[in-house]
């Protein structure tokens, strides 16, 4: 038997590491810790969810939210839509939305200067460069040097009217499908959910157009809803996200674009940003 | 008022035509009336939900999937697994699956020859080329003359073991995510679900490893199933699904690259296959 053993061992080294291994051996280093001020927790009867603010694009929308947070808007509010494959969204207790008196800006892009852009290798679909700023997926005009958030599964943006300066952060929407990237640059995403966002993608589809819910008794409730730097220390959920300049973020990068779990017959040899799914921990 | 009114419907009419208006407006001629040999009606305690088989690609899979309907093998059956941001999968009654004496070929792609691809402008993430075939969003590696259906939301693949000729139609799962395309030519698509996936798509994420369900009892069962062509002409669901070699279709993908609705502020320009979404309607 020993010829063999020391054969299925050799084949056991030679095969590549799959993106689980990657994700399951990363060092210490290619872990970055989300600030708790970046994150807020929203509670519901089916229980938490957890939004990781993206202050680097949309500062403005991001402090507007957590301004409605800490002033206890979203409790009392609800999940007012959920369209399938599309989004799910909610809002604020009625009566608790700014007066609409201050209009944000339309931050819906930003300047590419400051940020280092991890580029994905190969096109995409959308005709500008994808990759990864801090730990997110985006797109990029390289001739215009800009750079926004994509409309990844997950990813967050506030709501807003047919006007580009309606939106004020007491709407929020959290994509559950595939990616809608036709509103890239027509949004202010915020962030992204981090925990939770299945007990959000299970709701019943709302019957009415877009989504809504018919009748308030449909919708669920949001209980509360705090900023994680408002809790008790030892209360405080905490999270990291894989440092997408790291090595390892790039080994897991072509882990996922060249598939060699055993299931696999034929890897792919690509994979668009949104599919790449930066790994985020939750810290014990 | 007249002038106003006279200004207002020249902005109407130069307004480019939304997706909405193309679909609404579709002649006849643009539809194509799905077989009822090709469309496979699931009931469930959460309603109907209706495959429709795409036999251009998996002749086999698909013949199998309709004989294990025929003899009552999906009766009794349930939703085994329901992973977020991936699949839902549904399995026949136990007892009740093939032997596994005949494996099936690994219908994973197949020559473009004999069909007519209506190509999709502009890159794919995936460095093939993205397309349409009798209505089916596709990925082409046109040196090779090869055609497989894209991992869309919604379309069904049949479930399989780690060894290739290991699926045999037993067990079937539905996209219910971003379009986890690391799949394409590594599964025997089926089809897509052409009604009822919100009863799939919002049903609780299974706690297990890829989501399976722990318990039996978290299952959702499937109480019947039905190919519609079996059933009396009078009960039979009717779809139609645009045809993606009409120019409606050709002008349909152009209004959803360039989204000229009012919320718009910023058209994309492009759009990927799966974000096209072929228009399928039911037939009253």
């Amino acid at each position: 038997m020993k010829p063999l053993l020391a054969l299925a061992t050799l084949l056991l080294i030679a095969a590549a590491p799959t993106p689980s291994d990657i994700e399951a051996s990363a060092p210490a280093a290619a872990w970055k810790a989300i600030a708790p001020e970046d994150l807020l927790a929203f509670e519901t009867p089916r229980g938490r969810f957890v939004l990781q603010l993206a202050p680097d694009f949309a500062p403005a929308h991001g402090a507007a939210v957590r301004a409605l947070v800490r002033r206890g808007a979203f409790a009392g509010g609800a999940i007012v839509r959920v369209q399938d494959n599309y989004v799910v969204q909610w809002a604020v207790r009625e009566g608790t939305a700014p007066d609409g008196a201050a209009a944000l800006p339309a931050e819906y892009e930003r300047p590419l200067a400051g940020l280092a852009l991890t580029p994905l290798p190969g096109p995409d679909a959308y005709g500008d460069k994808a990759g990864f700023v801090g730990g997110w997926p985006v797109a990029s005009d390289t001739t215009a040097g800009t750079v926004w958030l994509q409309h990844c599964y997950g990813m967050v943006g506030v709501g807003r009217g047919n006007a580009p300066d309606t939106g004020d952060g007491s709407e929020l929407y959290a994509v559950i499908g595939h990616a809608p990237r036709h509103l890239d640059r027509n949004m202010a995403m915020v962030g992204r959910l981090v925990a939770g966002i299945e007990q959000l993608s299970s709701l019943p589809r709302g019957s009415e157009a877009l989504g809504f819910y018919k009748t308030p008794g449909e919708r669920l409730t949001i209980t509360g809803a705090r900023l994680v730097a408002d809790m008790p220390a030892a209360e405080r959920p905490k999270f990291a996200v894989m440092d997408t300049a790291s090595p390892t973020f790039a080994a897991y990068v072509t882990a996922r674009a060249n598939r060699s779990d055993a299931f696999f017959v034929r890897p792919a040899g690509h994979v668009d940003a949104c599919n790449v799914r930066v790994p985020i921990k939750i810290v014990p």
